[in-house]
């Protein structure tokens, strides 16, 4: 976050009327922008098409002669195994492939552990109250699955270092039905906070009541940097390995934002006890996973260098967005002291703070005048923003001119939406 | 099941020394056979290798204009659904296309009727005792699920027609617990038996004691002939509607014996408030299926037409190991009396059923001869075939010339064991 102008209310009130005229102007336009989700552009997807053809009819088996095309290896295709492997930095052997969707092994691991338990607790999670530690503003479809399978919330602050530890370490030292805790480590959805490595250090360490306490690790932008040099995060595996917990995370990953959003391949990584429990459910829910798909990748990419050299090209089309962004807002927010917005180096997301009060207000003007973004409240447990402040925008779809265009509508609807609170 | 032929015990036993002689050559031969598992073959994976090629780099649009490599779609590829609707005589809306593994989509369900109930219910089934009617010889993953999951088994015998509907009738009338029940209608795994019209039409109708009963109705094999002409299966959709039990059936499918068993496709069809209710957990569970999949076997196999010009083609392959299988059994077993196996006109096993109590010894004695089978009991809840007789055989996967062995190699394994059993 910047640090915040100094507020100037009275000049913001005096100009009321100017921002009214402007916020009319713009409705008539009749804009239709959506700023709402994380998704990849055309062009981002384009730069994978060769996902398309790369298999061919005498091409599918792997490196170890498998016939990719058949049921079973219920870990995935040692080849790709090992690309995720050196992404994460742990080792294959420590590795899960899947389908195409993380969130679905996130909330398959949450399900499991509601109905059997893991390593190292006393049984399913559901025979008690269980409660997930959330830093906010976070992740929205992460509070999904607790809302969905009822598990409480707590919502705990992040600074530029990470989640507040101080009262993180305090809650999970006092109440054992805290059994999980969810975290985007590296640039974070939607503050693009990386956490630092004494965050990092603490996690591993820190005292639960809960002996089978977790970590949801969804490290989603492992390698989703915007500029040359990438955020450092601090291997959690090895962490909590040394720490004496080598139990607590479990870390995923995919490639939704790396090659395809829809076809990607998605991976859980996590310790041998941690591995071995969850393919003994998994073989209970699948024959195996699409070895194909994971084939194509292995075989697109070749190596981690591939997928590297892959990122940097969805740098390029990222950053003059995420740099539209801020240049917009820099030029029709900064002066009036009352807003504050991330600039962030990784990640899919723009995390903008109005005024308290005002986040419901901006997102109903913005989509009046054409511009849909993301529900005020999205980021926080149960939707509910206890500050009405925070928008999350998404710049990654739309052509750069529409975001530039999106993010005057939403610079002015600030400004409308402060002048009327502060005049109230 | 063939009718059994007059049994000669006193011959068989007179001839024990032969049987011992011929096992001990058959050992010495160091086969090195599987029948474990109901894979397709090489040979009929490539049938459907154009599916490695058939998108391309610029062709990723469904036809409504989708970017099928993005996110969202939840239930999947118009195109598709149009295909498996037909496939499975219901309309596109009352399906919903998942991933790779319609076992998947099974085991997810029962979960979220578990964790959450089911329309019509009164909340989670795990608020009680669960209990499955398990129609048996079955498929053993289904039973997998049930003991994963802490649901209680109640096996129930299978004729000719399909599962014992006296008993079935009888037992969900009176007993509330049991809230579902496993069909694998159409050439049911393992004996190949087609559910009659009498059968689906009981199943429809009868009286549950639960309100929230479901058929968990497998039709794995709905186009998977043998013959050209195709067993006749009631629709159990318009079946259950008509009865006034609209929610009752939760249909499986998928193209994992049409396409590729690793990376098909699979698809659940049911009651439009069923239907809702299921997506409303998959929101929550993924943002969406892989659609470029989805997209390839709709762009591959262009209409149900195409998917049935296709099965002929694997029916060419089957039809002789089957009917290998059929010959050596009728040749080596069919005078002694002591075996009874099925003729599938359609599906993916032959069911064998030996003497009481030889179907172990049968298994051990193939497998210290080189030849793998299902373990003797796979195909009955928790593992226990309580007369310990059937045996699971699956011809698809080696080549026509090692089923012949493997199942001279079996019929030698079945004489010897009867003739000690019969000798003790």
């Amino acid at each position: 976050m910047t640090a915040p102008r100094p507020s100037s209310p009275s000049r913001l009130v005096e100009r009321i009327g100017e921002y009214e005229t402007r916020y009319a102007a713009l409705r008539q336009r009749g804009l239709k922008l959506d700023m709402t989700r994380g998704k990849p552009s055309p062009e981002q997807l384009d730069l994978a098409s060769g996902l398309l053809e790369v298999l061919g009819p005498q091409d599918y088996e792997a490196a170890d002669g498998t016939d990719t095309r058949n049921y079973g290896g219920l870990d995935g295709v040692a080849e790709l195994k090992a690309i995720f492997a050196e992404m994460l930095e742990t080792a294959p052997a420590q590795l899960i492939l899947g389908g195409n969707a993380s969130l679905t092994m996130m909330h398959d691991a949450v399900v499991r552990a509601l109905s059997h338990g893991v390593p190292g607790g006393s049984g399913p999670w559901s025979k008690g109250p269980v409660t997930f530690l959330c830093p906010s503003p976070g992740y929205d479809r992460h509070f999904m699955i607790c809302q969905h399978l009822n598990i409480a919330m707590i919502s705990v602050d992040l600074d530029g270092e990470g989640p507040d530890l101080d009262t993180v370490e305090k809650l999970v030292a006092e109440d054992a039905s805290i059994k999980g805790m969810w975290c985007v480590p590296k640039y974070s959805n939607p503050t693009g906070v990386t956490y630092s490595d004494r965050v990092v250090k603490r996690l591993a360490n820190m005292r639960t009541a809960a002996t089978d306490f977790r970590l949801f690790w969804d490290n989603a932008y492992v390698v989703h940097d915007l500029y040359t040099e990438s955020d450092r995060l601090l291997e959690v595996l090895g962490e909590c390995a040394r720490a004496g917990h080598p139990n607590r995370p479990l870390v995923f990953a995919s490639t939704s934002k790396i090659s395809f959003a829809g076809a990607g391949v998605a991976a859980m990584a996590a310790s041998p006890e941690n591995i071995a429990d969850a393919k003994r459910h998994l073989g209970v829910q699948t024959i195996g996973p699409d070895k194909l798909n994971q084939l194509r990748h292995a075989r697109f990419y070749r190596d981690f260098a591939g997928v590297r050299a892959h990122m940097q090209k969805h740098a390029g089309l990222l950053r003059p967005k995420f740099e539209a962004v801020a240049r917009v807002f820099e030029r029709e927010l900064a002066d009036a002291g009352i807003a504050q917005w991330t600039r962030p180096r990784g990640g899919y997301f723009v995390s903008l703070d109005t005024l308290d009060g005002c986040a419901t207000e901006v997102v109903r003007l913005a989509e009046a005048a054409g511009v849909k973004l993301t529900g005020a409240g999205a980021t926080f447990p149960y939707g509910k923003d206890p500050r009405d402040r925070n928008i999350r925008i998404a710049p990654s779809l739309p052509p750069l001119s529409q975001v530039e265009t999106a993010m005057e509508v939403v610079a002015a609807c600030v400004l409308l939406a402060s002048a009327r609170k502060l005049a109230s």
